[in-house]
């Protein structure tokens, strides 16, 4: 059985804030027992607010690029410039939307530039190393509780094809995000041959459902009775090249 | 609190079977009880085998389609047939791979056929009306325990940009696949745009972190304590032209 049960009560949390304690606290107070092998899930949106990854947009001066996509966009140039400085490419860009490939290599809408749970005036980016976050997360639980959890830094993305954002992940701690069956036997004693499955995003869309959008949001959450490895970084769930990143001429970020 | 309760002694199913009284016999066997509420997810490969979506290869004639498709992929060209007869056109293929727009729109893999979990010398396909499938169940179920439960029909899927399958929905009953948070207040009491979730997806997701792969998968789940409406289709999830398909120039199935 896998449960995932929500850790209420963690402060609005600003720059600088040590999140671990703050998630380690809000659970003492709300006698949410965090147990060892747990995987805790957090949102970036925190995780980026107390690291300082938020973006004041008065102070953005749009480049010549950042001019074009916006006018391709309909985006305020100064969100497109924030995007841009997060990106090695443009995927996609057209009218209401850009996908780009960000520095670390996720692709995703906007390069994970947010407005949402900001201030007004202001944007909020992917943390700058969502691994080192989730590991120090990760410390500071096992500091506080005595527990060892996995920590997974989640996000909630849209995809091609499918209408609908799911929970991703984009940091971990103490979880092999992939996990292969190749080489199982299936129901007929065939050797399985390509079946891997993303652990860490399977979990982090089983957390979205109890964390929920908008203001009334959980963003802390814990899955727990999950089978997973204890190995890996998220960028064992990116490819170099694929074939559909082939498919797009991309364009290098200014 | 969400809960995701695998239903185990379900019996190796063959077509014909009426897999809604199947399930409702192995949940009672083993003492699973089924509740009002409840989200049954379902892997399409036991519907597929019950409603006999099963075609035997050495029937299978490869069409010149086939015969272009089997020499880019490296596949089977008799199992490429059995791809393009389910697609409405090939989106991507490389060696070692299709991708497919099916023909009731999903974009995926070999267009969902698979060998695995299937006799030698068969693949399967998706169910051909996997809403109906989903609504059948729901009857049976109800019908046997008395109860009123949503039930999605899951396969487990790749997705471009990202390694590794996951979870995602390919029928509904009795649950709206996406959930929209558009124009409820965030933390600053903005409203949100464009927060549109799929919550078929993350419960299909969470299942398939307790259903697993291979031969001791677990192909029916209970998911408990999911917020969800109840209308809506599969068609939901689905675009009719989406930036990503318009960028591929696709063909049409022979």
């Amino acid at each position: 059985m896998l449960t995932v049960i929500g850790v209420p009560g963690l402060p609005l949390v600003k720059k600088g804030d040590d999140l671990g304690s703050l998630i380690a606290q809000a659970a003492a107070r709300s006698h949410t027992r965090i147990q060892d092998g747990d995987i805790l899930v957090v949102s970036e949106t925190v995780v980026s607010r107390c690291e300082g990854s938020v973006v004041r947009l008065d102070d953005v001066v749009p480049s010549a690029s950042a001019l074009k996509y916006a006018a391709i966009t309909g985006k305020d140039p100064r969100v497109v410039e924030v995007v841009l400085r997060q990106s090695r490419r443009v995927v996609l860009a057209r009218r209401g939307y850009m996908v780009c490939e960000t520095l670390r290599g996720f692709v995703c809408a906007n390069a994970g530039v947010d407005a949402s749970n900001n201030e007004l005036g202001y944007v909020s980016t992917l943390p700058s190393d969502p691994d080192r976050s989730a590991r120090s997360i990760a410390r500071a639980v096992k500091a506080l509780c005595g527990v060892e959890v996995a920590v997974i830094v989640s996000d909630s993305e849209g995809r091609p094809f499918r209408k609908g954002a799911i929970g991703v992940a984009v940091g971990v701690s103490g979880i092999s995000p992939i996990r292969s069956f190749i080489g199982t036997p299936d129901l007929f004693a065939r050797k399985l041959e390509t079946t891997q499955v993303c652990t860490a995003d399977m979990v982090c869309s089983a957390a979205g459902l109890v964390m929920g959008e908008a203001a009334e949001a959980l963003p802390v959450v814990i899955v727990r009775g999950v089978q997973f490895g204890k190995d890996g970084s998220i960028g064992d769930v990116l490819y170099e090249e694929d074939a559909f990143k082939e498919e797009f001429e991309g364009r290098r970020a200014p």
